[in-house]
């Protein structure tokens, strides 16, 4: 399978160095990259790729985040993200076009290192508070922890596991639209996984929540780190028992079933295909490719 | 594969419930089941199996979690669990015998109705404020929702994507001990997934952090939802690349390469085995046995 967007970063995240603030501190000098971000939005330099200045330029009021350790010939160095004193409030993302044209120039290590920044200070940002007692809350470890000095809870960085599945009949394939989606776009539905369910058992509710399908036979292809807000996508793929529809109108605007030639049109960007396909930085794209090559 | 523990529960989640106030309260009446929980502790009935209770013994001044419909001969009734006023501070469950003892007496359908239920109860627990703005926050929709009323946050409960993995080389297979587990006990290696990262990522990672080892050809094999406090288990193997270990000492006690006829030995309960296996309830156990399969 080619290379999942939002992974394969090329840093080390040195769990080690988190946790020792001496080891931390001793990476906060003048050979660290700091990560540009405008809010949350990547910051793209001239050539192209995600743009990175020196500590030097981060307020002095600002937190900084350790995303990791990248080796150089020079030995390794400190890769950081800045977390403002004050806090930024962000749109939607999936009402941002600029944002979607930006990842589209990025390669998938770079995706990475950005999604995991993203992923991160957008979490700093919502939650300055302590969930168990109301009080505000400090960075630690680097900004892989948040902790209540009035409670003494610690909290980590959220991560919200979601299914995004295929399901087949008689070798068709049944894709979805959201209501938020350009015009014309399918993909693969998808939904939260909840307490108390399985991988497969969150698969099949979500796909008879949102079409009225039951499955058979789930099974995990790839997944996927995806910071909007703070997801890992879990890709698999299913067998319909029927074919006929039953759609959750709250959820999706449409839902039909694709012929393997429309599916390969679509993903071929051919102009003629009934739908156009999700980008190659989304993991549907990456399932649907996985799906064509079967 | 047998079925997994705490998955398969014989309810439906309803989601159309939970947003419908009208709906939701047409299920608070006498058919309406309570589960019992001490703290968030099974209790079991002389019957050995989960005890339930009507509507009538939940305190006037708690909430009530909606855990889905059951179908019966009289048509569908809810399933409730009580969260009452006054919040209840848990202990730490793995110092607790007293709880494997009695969820090793559950069928795993049964485990999988109290795993939602505790999860979702102690999520609520310990969640009571906006961590976006440290005000009180309100339970909503039948318990899958905390409200802000100060800032209009809406708040999930949370579910913690882990992997559980072996990873095996020249025929023998990888286990550790971590520092909490009973003596003699032995089990795959686990770790959080971290944002910014994929599942086949965090198993390489959290191998080469708590073990040395390195690997490829991560492959999933099976998920179970773990409600200590509320975990996603996603089970995993993989291929070393070498057998030399560097123990991460701070997260085990102690690492070891063991044989096929030493895990099958563990797995029969064995006296003379090298190891106590991991009890048949955690995901650990039917990686193991899914592994003596091969």
């Amino acid at each position: 399978m080619s290379p999942i967007a939002f992974s394969g970063a090329l840093i080390d995240r040195a769990d080690h160095v988190r946790g020792d603030p001496d080891a931390l501190a001793s990476f906060i000098n003048w050979k660290a990259r700091l990560l540009q971000l405008d809010g949350l939005d990547p910051r793209i330099g001239v050539d192209g790729r995600l743009a990175w200045t020196s500590l030097a330029d981060a307020a002095p009021d600002s937190d900084l985040i350790f995303l990791g350790l990248e080796r150089t010939d020079a030995g390794e160095r400190g890769c950081f993200a800045e977390l403002p004193a004050k806090r930024h409030q962000d749109g939607e993302p999936y009402a941002n076009p600029n944002l979607w044209t930006a990842l589209s120039s990025l390669s998938s290590d770079e995706l990475a290192i950005y999604g995991a920044a993203r992923a991160l200070k957008d979490w700093h940002n919502r939650h300055g508070f302590c969930a168990r007692c109301g009080h505000e809350t400090q960075m630690a470890k680097g900004g892989w922890q948040r902790s209540c000095a009035n409670c003494g809870a610690e909290h980590f960085p959220r991560v919200d596991p979601v299914t995004i599945m295929l399901a087949e009949f008689d070798g068709k394939l049944l894709l979805g639209r959201q209501p938020r989606f350009p015009p014309r776009r399918f993909s693969a539905l998808a939904g939260f996984v909840e307490p108390g369910e399985s991988i497969e058992e969150a698969v099949a509710r979500e796909l008879f929540e949102e079409a009225g399908v039951r499955v058979r036979d789930v099974r995990y292809i790839v997944s996927q780190p995806w910071p909007f807000p703070s997801s890992l996508m879990i890709a698999c793929t299913s067998t319909a028992l029927y074919d006929a529809l039953t759609i959750d109108t709250n959820e999706l605007d449409e839902a039909r079933w694709f012929t393997r030639e429309e599916v390969a049109a679509a993903m071929a960007g051919d102009e003629a295909a009934p739908f156009i396909a999700p980008p190659p930085f989304a993991v549907a794209h990456s399932l649907l490719k996985w799906w064509l090559e079967q």
